[in-house]
């Protein structure tokens, strides 16, 4: 871009942002202090979730700008789908380095603008500002859920199945992958990994189904997959008080998994333990099988039963042998 | 604090955060992906904000963690009051550098317990994240506001008085004493103004009070002073698509402002440019004048007909010999 001058902060939300919040009225077009909803439908309740993404620590920071903006609005989606929501806006903070070019912050407007399309969801409102400290991008996403039908993580019962949805590990890889530590995967393999890191797709349709489930087959308890399966299935046992049996034979591998996975056996505890691939996992009574089946092919995702919950309160990864894998450090910890 | 070990992300937010959103159902005691809120009440509209504020640029790097959690609050609530709204609940992203001492983020959740008090609001919600970068912290809060009740920046009509709250100039005078730039003022004054900019009082009541005004009378549009008095009053007078008239001999000055433009007439600049304030700027027919003075009186919060809007479309800043102030950059701008 050939702007000799740098942009001031009204300058940046008027170029750039104020276009992705046209549609909806209740951002008054980015001008005043707050945005303003309507209710949010009949029995209708509000989902509301925050997560910031920041340079080096979330994303890498040569990581191109569309792929950084779908990565920012996808982990906040990811969220509400969890808890079995629509979303409906967002807001978002930018602390941008001054370093940082203009025609960086265009290319991330317009991550958003797909991201917005995709998901049906407009800009509300925000802030901008300057930071001598890395790029961070925060997301605040708004969502509703029919009273009743929101998802929660503190449910599971012994006995439940535990299932995933998709399939696992292809984040963690393809980050791997980027960093040029996966030697001897195929170029399409390898860009199937590094695009399911970039580009997490999250649950929002199947999340939406879980919560209208009838209520005797119902999901008891979900989460995404965000800091890894073994964390993410550990956060919804610790909120229920119950521990789960993995079998890793049973975990759903991609093509381009199972390859590596055979070239290197050691990578299944990447599998369990990376974080990143934005999936569902769920537990639910062994009856809710055949619906769900129903479910997962009316939706097009894979929901695959990959363990049990047990009342002893630890979660354990078995491999095909029955010896329990080990995990240290079940997921991603940011201290 | 003897911790040896620094505190995982997750302990974090059990020990620190957890506990503020006791009282609060929709938090789900910030085990979940989201928190979830019940309708807002009939007829009443959501309305969400969000402000972050970074070390260095917003607060200085060692100003009180109590303050600096006040500050996160109060910006924020500022931008809900502006509008006419009733805050309910917010959101908190901690960006902490590995380095910040866990006592730090202990003496900050007790500021953001006193903040919920004062202003009868929980957390609900949530992210914590390292970063290589100054501490920064993002606030989303979110509030109420009866249909046809809030308050816009976009209506000021030719003719409309220009009010606003409290006093002006506190808190950037305030920072310019934390500073040392302002010598010979004495240590009670010194507090005061300090204070102010530690410590903003955001006017939710008054901003209340002002969206239930009959509707012959009503405020036409309304900001809150955080970038400055001229920038902000500028920003309503983009937004209405007219300019502004502001007498300075008619600004509210607190007993401490005085005295120090007593020392040095030059600081009325800072005074009408700086920013920090957190009162509301507003504009209203002339036929409102009584009824915004009994309002005041209620309120005990001083409402100050300041200026006058106008067809012609800049802001000018009027001496008391009628001559205009020259002020260049009217408020902070980040980049």
């Amino acid at each position: 871009m050939a702007l000799k001058r740098r942009l001031g902060e009204f300058e940046i939300i008027e170029r750039f942002f104020a276009p992705l919040a046209r549609g909806e009225g209740g951002a008054l077009a980015l001008v005043d202090d707050a945005a303003i909803l309507p209710p949010m439908g009949r029995g209708r309740h509000m989902v509301v979730t925050t997560d910031a993404i920041v340079a080096g620590v979330h994303f890498l920071a040569d990581d191109p700008a569309e792929v950084v903006a779908l990565k920012a609005l996808a982990v906040n989606l990811s969220d509400l789908a969890a808890m079995g929501a629509d979303p409906r806006a967002y807001l978002l903070v930018a602390a941008l380095p001054k370093t940082l070019p203009t025609a960086w912050i265009g290319r991330f407007a317009r991550g958003l603008a797909r991201g917005q399309r995709r998901f049906g969801i407009h800009l509300i409102g925000g802030d901008t500002v300057a930071t001598p400290g890395p790029l961070t991008l925060n997301i605040c996403a708004i969502g509703s859920v029919s009273r009743g039908a929101e998802l929660r993580r503190s449910a599971a019962i012994v006995g439940d199945a535990v299932y995933v949805s998709g399939t696992v590990g292809d984040a963690a890889l393809g980050l791997r992958a980027l960093r040029g530590e996966l030697a001897g995967l195929g170029a399409r393999q390898r860009a199937v990994l590094v695009r399911r890191y970039r580009e997490p797709d999250p649950r929002i349709e199947l999340g939406r189904a879980l919560g209208r489930m009838k209520r005797t087959e119902r999901v008891h308890a979900a989460i995404d997959v965000s800091d890894g399966l073994v964390a993410d299935v550990t956060h919804i046992c610790e909120a229920s008080g119950v521990g789960a049996t993995i079998e890793a034979e049973r975990l759903p591998l991609s093509d381009a998994v199972r390859v590596a996975l055979g070239r290197d056996a050691a990578l299944l505890k990447t599998i369990v333990s990376g974080g990143d691939d934005y999936e569902l996992a769920f537990t639910a009574p062994p009856l809710s099988a055949r619906s769900l089946a129903r479910l997962s092919g009316r939706s097009g995702v894979p929901v695959t039963a990959i363990g049990t919950i047990v009342s002893d309160r630890r979660v354990r990864v078995l491999s095909g042998d029955g010896r329990e894998l080990e995990i240290r450090n079940g997921g991603y910890r940011h201290f």
